[in-house]
């Protein structure tokens, strides 16, 4: 016999409805209409407006015949139109495919026929890539020019109509649709690509939703932040932010160029609370001309991700007077899924012991069930002693569904059960994971594994170190030993041999880079160093 | 065919796990171990100890063949034992049944029975009850005393075994069940009978883990909140609190009665951030002798809900210095499920404008889908005129499973795809929702229908005015006519002829009380008045 608790106690609307981040937005616009959602530029647009300008564009998607299941992909800067569409396009079931706007036009041309792109929104800034891509690509979606009202920028429109045209004759009390399942899709991220070919990472409503939560408990975001874009939307969706601000009727501050000047005006200007971006923003913001700097009287909250965090840098952000929370994750993970929670008597500590505190990824978000360290072979979990390296997995409800037609990869990445990353790392004795390498950039020399982030750091002490990246060289003695390419300061000097002086006072021997480079970095949009390009430049070092 | 989404993106152990409040609590004592979890007495938990205690339960009560569907019942005052409950018992799969420690012998042997109750773990404060319950009941629990070491109870050991004894031997590292499906029941609380036979409200995982979520937004808890325990948790599980905390690593600060120099000694001694409870709690922390009342240098966040919070009291917590987040819901929606959403432009209004605001219901909460004020007959939404009353339903997440082994009430509450809440309101311009009264409280005097909450509200702003409750009164004429009871406050005096006079200046003549009975008020133990017995009253009355 069934047990008491399921007998006559099933789903039905009145208690069971798809989690998605949509009716989220729904409730700020009907809560705080006048509360500013977006500035942009000298414009600002209030919930009600924002809100009814989604329905209008997912209103105007509909007459065109999209709906559930079709790709529109969207070639977009930090601009308004993009946050739109975070909401217009799962408004009626379609699914959000966020392009890279610094990827070039052979790449995307793959990527649409590849998510057989219906429509396509594209910023006139990017037009010569576009038109290259559209030439190249196979599908032939209606594509929607954005022509940004507030900013004059060279490029020609490309589209059958403009966005704003698109939209205008959209029906504001558009009736939505609620998704049928909260697994269903709401958007498409390609991996950025730097270890490889991309793949087409699928989010779900259910996972989206549930970081809008999650990102509030790891940010400890208050009711009405305001929130800064230096962190590209097109990158895992911006860490769902765009969906995150709805739970908080936080105001959308959009940038569409990430520069220090306009980042530090923007603060000042706005009242920003919080903004999110890779190391290499926080390095911006500090190495800014003095001129361009600005000191305020709030402490203002800086999120980052999507690289290790270099302890030089995280040192200079505190002095300066913002509050760094380090996230860790993978586009895999709809961002961010892990946070270094911060403990009260680590403020105690001195300034290099709390960047090496504040340098350790962490542990899982709330709404991620399970995170841990494994030996991939044997999926066993790793001790608990802050040394033996093995592979970060994760296991929950914001992770993807999986690599859109590439099942192989999905299987690969799921086996056993957990989700690999390709990151290696170790778990610390407090249950605090702290990433050591990816698994390919890792560097075995003579049978020992040496950290390319331990020797970065290292190196990234020293004050004549704008950026560096450590990768391996082969060699015929020891297999393999660590090359590094250096950037550095402007105005300042650096010598081979004083960088290997450096490192020998604080690394053990093996790990001290053999060979040092002068030159400027190959980054990727997301500011990533692309080390498969330094690894190639190796071959040309003597 | 099927969309290119639906290929080969199913869900697996790494992309999906079943929502629960328990891996909340995993994650705290994994990432702040040393952060007191409870304070009780002199004692002080921290979150290692706790998460440890929380799975000795639940491997002790596995040891007793307790599983997964099985009744757990609990008759506790707000306890460490209380809170370990809430997470040892569904750790197994088993329902916590929260008894109401005022209800009498009878009706606790019939919700035993009706529950089919395996364990029953009673506090010794309450034997005689439980005595006299256990004599009743058909079904014969296993039964566990708690034996409070931190404060003398009188009373009698009835069981087999004491709680410490109980869990003793559990095992600390006892590794728990994730619920097979976050549908799964964590808990069972019978509706606290205002309005008439108690129902068994059943609650899922999932909707125990939104509400954490959504209960840190409606309150902007932070991280590290302290929270005093001045809701009893055997009421909407203390509004899903117990597993809340666990969300942002906050201190439970035990309180086993409830009285004022306590509540004032606990803010004072640990540092209380927030505090949750109804109206009446407010009145106690106002009304308290000026010898027992403390001030503080910092706000302290009252979360109100469970009666409609008289407009005085509203404004007398402000002018103490209390921030009062005013709170809407019921048993069978986990508690609270709306919110007084606060605007920041009404901070300039004056104080009577404050409260007036401040009274409204308000806003659906993050976690739930929807809400509005329907005619129940038509199912359609009065016009949000602040004037037309409807019945106020619910949609979502946050709304009960339905009601144990009653599919007749279960269907009744859930008629056309909405909860039906019982209670009676309207829809302001703004969309926030205003409770006019209760469907069965309403008084409607020649073809008129009175608020009874307006009547009191004009009232209780008399300032000798303790507590009033405005009921019908059968009336050959009018069909009903008001007639309020009212408890003056200590010292003071009123007349009948003055309360009629005071409600002419203020209410429409028809809304004033034909007759004024000066009595004490019958409460339920969350601090209702129950109309229905004063309804019978009114007979006496002439
Ligand atoms: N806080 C962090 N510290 C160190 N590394 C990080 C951090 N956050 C992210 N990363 C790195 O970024 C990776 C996730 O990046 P993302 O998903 O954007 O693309 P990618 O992995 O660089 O590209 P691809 O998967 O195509 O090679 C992680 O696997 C990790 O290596
Ligand atoms: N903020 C509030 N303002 C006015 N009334 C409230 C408020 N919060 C709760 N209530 C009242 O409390 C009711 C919910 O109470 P609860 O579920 O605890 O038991 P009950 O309804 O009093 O008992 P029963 O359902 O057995 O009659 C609501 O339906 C509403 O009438
Ligand atoms: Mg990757
Ligand atoms: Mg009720």
């Amino acid at each position: 016999m069934p047990s008491i608790y399921e007998q006559d106690l099933d789903r039905n609307p009145a208690n069971y409805q798809p989690l998605t981040p949509l009716s989220l937005l729904a409730r700020s616009a009907l809560t705080f209409p006048n509360h500013t959602a977006v500035i942009h530029g000298k414009s600002k647009t209030d919930y009600r407006t924002f809100y009814a300008r989604c329905r209008k564009l997912a209103s105007a998607l509909a007459a065109r015949g999209i709906s559930k299941g079709d790709t529109v992909s969207v070639m977009l800067a930090n601009t308004p139109a993009m946050l739109e569409c975070h909401y217009g396009v799962p408004m009626i079931g379609a699914v959000l495919n966020t392009l890279n706007t610094r990827l070039d036009a052979a790449i995307i041309a793959f990527s649409m026929d590849h998510a057989e792109t219906k429509v396509l929104i594209t910023d006139k800034e990017f037009s010569k890539t576009i038109k290259a891509a559209l030439a190249e690509a196979k599908v032939k979606p209606l594509v929607i020019d954005f022509d940004d009202p507030e900013f004059a920028v060279e490029g020609e429109r490309l589209g059958e109509i403009e966005y704003e045209e698109f939209i205008k004759d959209g029906d504001p009390e558009f009736e939505w649709r609620m998704p049928d399942d909260e697994w269903e899709s709401i958007s498409l991220n390609y991996t950025s690509g730097t270890t490889g070919n991309p793949k087409g990472v699928v989010y779900h409503h259910r996972g989206a939703a549930l970081m809008c939560y999650a990102n509030v408990l790891a940010c400890s975001l208050p009711r009405h932040p305001v929130y800064l874009w230096t962190l590209p939307m097109f990158h895992c969706n911006g860490w769902c932010f765009p969906w995150t601000l709805s739970a908080v009727a936080g105001t959308h501050v959009c940038l569409r160029w990430v520069r220090a000047s306009a980042m530090y005006e923007a603060i000042a200007e706005h009242g920003v609370t919080h903004l999110c971006g890779a190391p290499i923003v926080m390095s911006l913001l500090l190495n800014a001309p003095a001129a361009e700097k600005k000191t305020f009287d709030r402490v203002i909250k800086f999120l980052t991700a999507a690289a290790p965090p270099p302890e030089a840098v995280l040192a200079g952000m505190a002095e300066a007077g913002f509050e760094v929370t380090h996230l860790y994750g993978l586009t895999e993970t709809y961002g961010p899924a892990v946070v270094n929670e911060w403990k009260e008597d680590w403020d105690a500590l001195n300034s290099a012991e709390r960047a090496t505190k504040k340098a350790r990824q962490g542990v899982r978000y709330q709404a991620l069930e399970d995170l841990t360290v494994m030996d991939p072979q044997t999926m066993t979990r790793v001790p608990a002693d802050g040394e033996t390296m093995g592979e970060v997995m994760f296991r929950g409800n914001v992770v993807m569904k999986g690599y859109l037609l590439n099942p192989k990869a999905t299987k690969d990445a799921f086996a056993g059960g957990w989700f690999h990353s390709g990151d290696l790392g170790v778990l610390h004795p407090d249950g605090y994971i702290q990433l050591k390498d990816r698994s390919k950039d890792i560097i075995i020399s003579g049978g020992e594994n040496i950290s390319s982030i331990e020797v970065e750091d290292a190196i990234y002490k020293h004050p004549a170190v704008q950026a560096v990246a450590v990768v391996a060289k082969d060699d015929e003695k020891w297999g393999e030993t660590p090359c590094a390419f250096i950037e550095v300061k402007p105005g300042m000097e650096l010598t081979s041999d004083e960088v290997q002086a450096w490192c020998r006072e604080r690394l053990a021997h093996y790990k001290c880079p053999r060979h040092v480079v002068f030159d400027e970095l190959p980054k990727t949009s997301t500011g990533k160093i692309q080390k498969f390009v330094l690894r190639e430049r190796t071959r040309q070092v003597a």
